[in-house]
Formats: C-alpha cells, sequence, structure tokens
C-alpha cells in the first residue's frame, strides 16, 4: 500500500523541487511546527536520501510568546524521527521596526541566512502553500501597486525555495494527520488583529461566496503569470535602461560636458543622465521602470520612491513645457537638459 | 457661485476625456437613466458645445423589463433639457448566447455601433466609473487569466471612451441630486443572481474591511498598471511573432519544403511555421503570446485555447523528448519538425 495521497502530494512537490540540486548537497527546512512546515519537514526528510541529498530542520524561536523556547525544543527533537539531521534552534531578537510582522520576518529571515551559511545548506525549504500565495495577492492587491507585486512570494529566490506553493493548506493537514504528527496551532495565525489573518477568515470566503469555489487557485495562477510578466518587462526595462544611459552619457559630451553649475553630474559619484529619446520611443510600463532604475541609481530612496515621483519625471518626457526640478525622496532631484534627464542630489 | 463639487468632477473628467476630437464632432452618450450615466449625460450636454463639439444621447431598450419601453421614451426626452441633441432609442432583441449579462451587452454594443455609424459618431461616451472597473478587477482575477485580464475595462477602445473610470459611483449620484435629476435603480443592479452585483455587495465590503479603505481605488490603480504592462508585451510579442514566423520559414526553405504527408504547411491557408530557435530565446511571457498568436492565425479557436494548450506546446519547445502532435481546439495541430513549431490543421 502506497502512502496517504495528501503525503504522496507532500513528496512529489519537494522531490520536483530538488531535482536540480547536486549529489550530497544539505537541504535545510524551515519549520516553525505549523502543519504546511511539518508536512514539508517530514517530506523533505523522506524524498531526501533517496535523492542524494542530505536534509536537515531549522527552527526559531522568536522569544515573542510564553513558552516559545520550549516549542522550538520539541521541534528540534522531533527531527531524528523525521529523517532530518542536524537539527537546529535558532533564538532571535524582534525588533520594531516596519511593524510586529515585519520586524519578525526580517529577524527569521536573517537567521535562516546565517544558519544556512554556517551549515553550508545549498537550500532553504519554506511550507508557504497556495493559501498563503492567495492572501499575500490580496494583500498586495490592496496597494494597488502592479505586476511584480501581484506575482507574490517566488517559488524560488536565491537559496529559499517554496515547494508547496501548488498545494492546498489542508493538505498539509491531512499529510501531518496521516503521518501521526500533532502540528503546533500559533495562535497569531487566529488574531484578527493582522490583516493577513483577515483576509483568510473574512476576505477570501467572501469572494468565495461571490464568485464561486476556485478563487484561491485563482490568485495563485495570477500570481504565477504576473510573475513571468514582471520578468519580462524587467528584462527589457534592463536591457532599455543601458541603452538610454549610453545615449544620455554620449549625448553629454556632444555639448562639451555641461557646466557644473548647471547641475553636471560630471564628477559626482552617483549622478545620472539618460537620453529622453530614448525614454520617448519605449511605452509607458518600460519606461517607468527605467525612470525608477535611474532614480535608485542616483541614490533616491527606493522604499520612498511612490508612483506619483515616477510620473512626475515621466511629465519631463511625455508632457515637457519647460518644467524645472523634480524632486525625489532621498534629496534627489531630476532636470531635463541637453535632451537627456539628469538624475543627481546636486542638481538645480 | 460655480456648480456643485460633484457636478464639477463630472465635467472635468468629460472635457479631459474630448480634448483630442475635431471641431463639430459627434459625441454620443450611451445612457440607461441610471446615475452614473445620466451624471454623463448632463455633463456631456454642459462641456460639449463649449469645445465646439455637438453631443447627443442614445438609450438602448433592451425589452427584459417590465416597461423598459416606457423608461427608454423617458430617458429620451430627457435629452433636450440635458443639451443633447439628437436623442436615439435604441430597441434590441437579447439573444441567449453566454449567459444573460453577456447576451444583453452584446445585444447592446451592436446597437451602440450601429447607431454611432448611422449618426457619424467619432466617439461614444460609457458611464463605467471607478466601482465598475474596482469590480471587474475582482471578477477577471476569479478567472486567474493574468495581466491584460486584470487590466479591466479601457478608458478608450475603438470608438468607445470611459470619462468616469476615474471617479467615484457615489459622486455620480451626487452629481444627479445637484442637478436635480431623478436616476433610475435598475433592479438588476440589486439582484444576488448575478456575479458583480455579489461582489459589489459583499466582496468588496469584506475586502475593505479585512484591508481598511481605499480598496476600490487601489484595484483600479491595478487595472491602470496592468493595462500598459499588457500594451508593452504585447507590442514585444508581435515583433516577436514576426520574427519568429520569418525565421521558421526560412528554415523550412532550407530543407527543400517538407513533404506534403510530413504535414507540410504548403499551399494550405492558415498553416503556420514558426522558429522553435525564435522560441526559445524569448522570456516565457513572451513566448507564451508568440505561442497564442500562431494558434489563432492557423485556427485555433480562441475562446477555447486555454492556459494548458498554450503550456503543451511551449513544452514542445523548452521539454523537447519526441514528443508528437499536440491538439488544439478548432481541429489545429502543432507538430516540431526541421527547426520549426508548425501548426496546421491537417499536421500529423
Amino acid at each position: 500500500m502506497g502512502p496517504h495521497p495528501a503525503v504522496a502530494d507532500v513528496r512529489r512537490a519537494v522531490r520536483e523541487c530538488l531535482g536540480d540540486l547536486p549529489e550530497g548537497a544539505l537541504v535545510l527546512v524551515a519549520c516553525s511546527g505549523g502543519a504546511d512546515s511539518l508536512a514539508l519537514a517530514a517530506a523533505t526528510g523522506f524524498v531526501a536520501p533517496r535523492m542524494g541529498l542530505r536534509a536537515g530542520l531549522v527552527t526559531v524561536d522568536h522569544g515573542l510568546q510564553e513558552g516559545s523556547a520550549e516549542r522550538a525544543r520539541k521541534v528540534a527533537a522531533l527531527a531524528p524521527r523525521l529523517g532530518l539531521d542536524p537539527a537546529e534552534v535558532c533564538t532571535v531578537t524582534v525588533g520594531r521596526a516596519g511593524g510586529p510582522e515585519a520586524a519578525a520576518r526580517e529577524a527569521r529571515y536573517a537567521a535562516l541566512a546565517a544558519t544556512a551559511d554556517r551549515l553550508g545548506a545549498a537550500a532553504v525549504l519554506l511550507g508557504h502553500t497556495l493559501d498563503d500565495q492567495a492572501e499575500t495577492v490580496l494583500l498586495r492587491l490592496a496597494r494597488g501597486s502592479g505586476t511584480r507585486s501581484l506575482a507574490g512570494m517566488a517559488p524560488v529566490s536565491g537559496r529559499y525555495r517554496r515547494p508547496l506553493l501548488g498545494l492546498r493548506r489542508r493538505r498539509t493537514a491531512e499529510a501531518c494527520a496521516a503521518l501521526g504528527l500533532d502540528p503546533w496551532e500559533d495562535p497569531h495565525n487566529a488574531d484578527p488583529a493582522y490583516a493577513r489573518v483577515r483576509v483568510r477568515r473574512f476576505a477570501l470566503p467572501a469572494l468565495e461566496e461571490a464568485l464561486g469555489p476556485g478563487v484561491a487557485e485563482a490568485l495563485a495562477r495570477t500570481a504565477r503569470l504576473c510573475a513571468d510578466d514582471a520578468d519580462a518587462l524587467d528584462a527589457w526595462a534592463e536591457r532599455a535602461w543601458a541603452r538610454a544611459r549610453a545615449e544620455g552619457e554620449r549625448a553629454l559630451a556632444d555639448v562639451g560636458g555641461p557646466a557644473p553649475g548647471a547641475g553636471c553630474p560630471g564628477g559626482e559619484p552617483g549622478a545620472v543622465a539618460v537620453s529622453v529619446r530614448a525614454l520617448a520611443a519605449e511605452p509607458p510600463a518600460v519606461r517607468r521602470r527605467v525612470i525608477k532604475r535611474a532614480a535608485e541609481a542616483s541614490g533616491a530612496r527606493p522604499a520612498a520612491l511612490a508612483a506619483v515621483h515616477i510620473a512626475e519625471v515621466e511629465r519631463l518626457v511625455t508632457g515637457w513645457r519647460g518644467q524645472g526640478r523634480v524632486a525625489l525622496p532621498g534629496g534627489v532631484g531630476v532636470v531635463r537638459r541637453y535632451g537627456t534627464l539628469i538624475f543627481a542630489s546636486n542638481v538645480t
């Protein structure tokens, strides 16, 4: 008799995800003890040795809840039974920057990265499921920030891999039950103080009620399509940005280099000139991506750079009526001069 | 004293939308008598003559509700008061194809197109608001069909224009109230048998509850960004499709043209050959768009062509292990031969 279908599903997902790793490589499973990452850990402990890989477990103690150290210890203690070795507990200190969820996430990823470095892991597996992806897409939708944002979480990002993005959350719970594993239920996952919990408990069910079943799957499919579209547009923008910069520098050289007082990017580090002609030749979606790259290369603060800033710079190209300097966050200014847009912090 | 702010908002939106039309052109407002299109009609009747344009009204009697003929007559009778001339009532017969909403929409647009042709209208204005756009994006999300789909309704599409896509629905109701106009409330707009009504009444409020205010605006912003991204990718795919076809034809010519029994697209109308090398060189988002174009050019049924079909054709390029013919809806087949994909209905 084969394994329970849910167990087979999780194992298959892990197997497909690890096919490219070299013999003997170490794979770490990031495991909170919740159903998703516990099912992932069990599947990896089964699959990895059969693929000639080593598999270990790492669990993070955020120190935010009563008994978290004890729980982390228990999760790590499961490792031998799951076929995982080594098993590590990372204790982290969560700061406050960006709110509680963001601060915990940052501390967690820093600990995972340090552990992966120390152990020489080729991949770190994360237990995010299709449901997590659907929630992420809805959360991103609320920001209205476009294709890359709607792409949600990447299946592979550096050494992080998410084998379960195609599986429903209930499958991981079924897999745990079939294996006799008792997942931990994080009380945060039921706390409506978190936007993600509100999306899970209220918004997604309301959408399913309105639109019929299959909404989570459709959101996950949307994420995959948007990821491919964003990748293609980023590749295009990267080429357009190189061209626009090369043309911009030629245009400045042709006029013998502007006077420094006129906002010359001359010797200033980070100053950038991009050709107006080259920007005008691109479609809006690519033009705006190139402007974003130019702004960031010249020192504008990425996190504070909003669509309104990009749009105002774009009007120097598409709605030119002799406007003056456009101010960007981080003290960077943009002016149109000599057939180029000059991005620099001392430009006037 | 100026007009009520809501009236001013609607007029400004109409003015910005009509700026490119030549002196003396005729603009038709499609008006159901509901708040959105009534506010639009009033604003157009005010704005158009001041811009040197003529403005008329057209209302469609779908014949689906008790008293619809009488209501259509009443809407048309408002036209002189709104400054609109001519005013036309189009009576249509709604079929059944594609469900009641799709059939009514098709009959309506056919009538609008015929009336615009007959009267020589340069533009037909539609009253869709930001709320309609947000609902459309959510409805499309449930299909999981990607960037073009998430772009929602286009602000301009052929002669149709939607000046109010940036305004909330409540603004049009306020504008009608300020002008003493009494909008008709279509009972269909409150009938939860329609997916759009369920989205409006249940799903969007639940999303706002979970994610905070501004969800409708964020969805409309998502639509605008996705429209630009889809336009750029379509332009890229169009160029890639021309290249891949030219290269594919050269590759077939180089082998002296395949034998007809081997699935030669020789004299067959609609048969298409695209270069495998050219397809492999494009990123997945562009490759799939080119495959879609090739499939449609060779006679595959666009409405039945699904992501799974495109993915199976793609595997002839990216996962080639000697597979045979891939079948597409509409009786079209695809085979890989002579360094090309051959799309043709007689291919084996």
